[in-house]
């Protein structure tokens, strides 16, 4: 297959197939070790660094890592280390790298500065044979294979999968998730093929065929959801999307919405989605044209893109595919190729 | 004075008081003596929490802390605990809260927690007879006076000085800065003075009065100041204002710069600076409008708004004044009132 976008759509049809591969016992297993192994060392506290896409991941793993572990987490800006010199004391720290080419010159870098410090470092990537693989002391491979578009869709939520089993496996202990968490994830791969086959995302695309800018929302789990959008919107089709986690949005940026700004906004069933109402009911109050993504409709919004009702922690692996998939049909009803998108090259070096 | 603009008017004109009086002697030993208090407990790693302007300001302190301190810094996201109810073990932590109102009953939670857990918090606040100030250990008062406008500006550059004041007391050990920083610190308010009387960025204004988006970015350091800039376009003049570092610029949202799209890169004259040549290069590849805040002229910039060569460390005290200025003379040029924005109060409440 070759034409505009026929590369996009591979990537992101194979995922309900990557899921399930991360899923079997292959895969499953690796990760499992490397969470035992995290387990057994005890970190105080984790920090994360990537960039685009998979930062959107690290995002999702900080969440993870408080709610979930108890411990505190941060995403670490790589420049203050790679252009400012600075040599943080990274001893009592795990320090996840996440990177799909594992080819990022500064979040290797990164790793290098940490691993030096004393720090357990693990490596997140689609190829463990990358630089940074070879930095990290622990790799997770998220077994995703190679993606053929630039834009990445089926790494990203390899990535999440990945972070999730890790981080689950190390509050397990023993890297071993409970048989419930083993089934509730090995349900993900056929309601992604279900979530993939409704056509209401496609069909959104007419609605922004002439939009010129788009804000995109979410809390908690849900706001890496609304930041990945955001960036697919931006790399795809070229439309300027304004990324926010509701509660920053009311504090300030809430004033540009009128009846012109078409709102995405990422609304579950769990306590993120209960505090978004509040955010919902603000950009009500302006008469902002807002599309929901969930489970269940929402007052005053225009439209909803339906989701399957899971758990808010596996509802970023549902949540961004028919946003994938939106971004993959307005980029092709606007003209643009979002196999190889003006500007960009699939590995960006930075320092 | 009334009329539309006159509050944030008179706030960004009095700003050069505002740091000067901060660097006085009652102030500036109040500050040294909540360093000192925090150098005595020796934390591990520092974790900052705030919205909206204030999260800018803990932006540029947790790369001062990286840098400066080489301890950890992470910017925490409070809905992990104030929705999910997230409870990190922060023993061994400084938890900064910054907030000019001190009355988000989130970032107030987000301390009662931390303090909970054994860390030691501190409330950066104008207000130290407010809540935060309440729920925290040692509070630092900014000093700045009564805000005019709903927009945020003096209170911004006096949480960045107080920060910065507070960091390099806890590197000096005793809370005192050294003679040198002392020195360069008290010509800041001057400078600030002289940088309110260049008309450039007012004049800037024109540029993008009929703009439907722009883009801002820096690194490091100047990163904050690129945030806060298009936080300020959004919430005065309604401009849709899309923020990125400059690394994450090229992962992605360089593909929607065109010939259209207005850059506002701020370009300082140390290591930051440096690093965003490269992504300045892609941007003039992709002939994208670029006007810069900075010491000295860039290859393929357009235009430049002039600010005083300084440590990059000090240059976001001194940037973001003709952006804001540049943002108000937006507002009023396009009709609105940025002294009461549409939608907006002074104190947020969110969750």
């Amino acid at each position: 297959m070759t034409g505009p976008g026929h590369g996009m759509a591979a990537d992101i049809a194979e995922q309900p197939e990557v899921l399930a591969r991360l899923l079997a016992p292959a895969q499953a297993d690796a990760v499992a070790r490397v969470a035992a192994a995290i387990a057994r060392r005890r970190p105080r506290h984790v920090v994360l660094t990537a960039r685009g896409t998979s930062d959107h991941a690290a995002l999702y793993a900080a969440y993870l890592t408080e709610i979930r572990l108890g411990l505190p987490a941060g995403l670490a800006s790589p420049s203050a280390i790679t252009v400012f010199g600075a040599r943080p004391d990274l001893a009592q720290a795990l320090v996840i790298a996440v990177s799909q080419s594992g080819g990022s010159s500064d979040i290797a870098e990164v790793v290098t500065v940490a691993r030096a410090s004393g720090a357990l470092t693990v490596a997140v990537t689609n190829n463990p044979a990358s630089p940074l693989a070879a930095a990290a002391e622990l790799t997770v491979d998220i077994a995703a294979g190679e993606e053929r578009a630039v834009a990445a869709t089926k790494t990203y939520t390899a990535e999440l999968l990945a972070l999730l089993m890790l981080i689950e496996g190390v509050r397990a202990g023993d890297g071993r998730l409970p048989a419930a968490e083993r089934a509730a994830l090995a349900s993900l791969p056929s309601l992604a093929a279900g979530l993939l086959a409704d056509p209401t995302a496609v069909d959104l695309a007419q609605r922004y065929r002439f939009a010129d800018r788009v804000v995109t929302t979410g809390r908690g789990y849900a706001y890496p959801t609304a930041r990945e959008a955001a960036l697919k919107l931006m790399e795809t089709s070229y439309l300027p999307a304004l990324a926010f986690s509701g509660a920053d949005l009311l504090h300030g940026p809430l004033a540009m919405a009128d009846p012109d700004v078409p709102v995405l906004a990422v609304v579950g069933g769990g306590p993120g989605g209960a505090a978004m109402r509040q955010v919902l009911a603000k950009l009500g109050e302006r008469r902002a044209d807002i599309v929901t993504v969930g489970p269940a409709d929402v007052p005053g919004a225009a439209a909803r893109i339906p989701v399957p009702a899971v758990d808010e922690r596996y509802a970023p692996l549902l949540d961004i595919l028919p946003l994938q998939r939106l971004a993959l049909a307005l980029a092709l009803a606007r003209g643009a190729d979002p196999d190889a998108p003006r500007g960009l090259n699939k590995v960006t070096s930075t320092r």
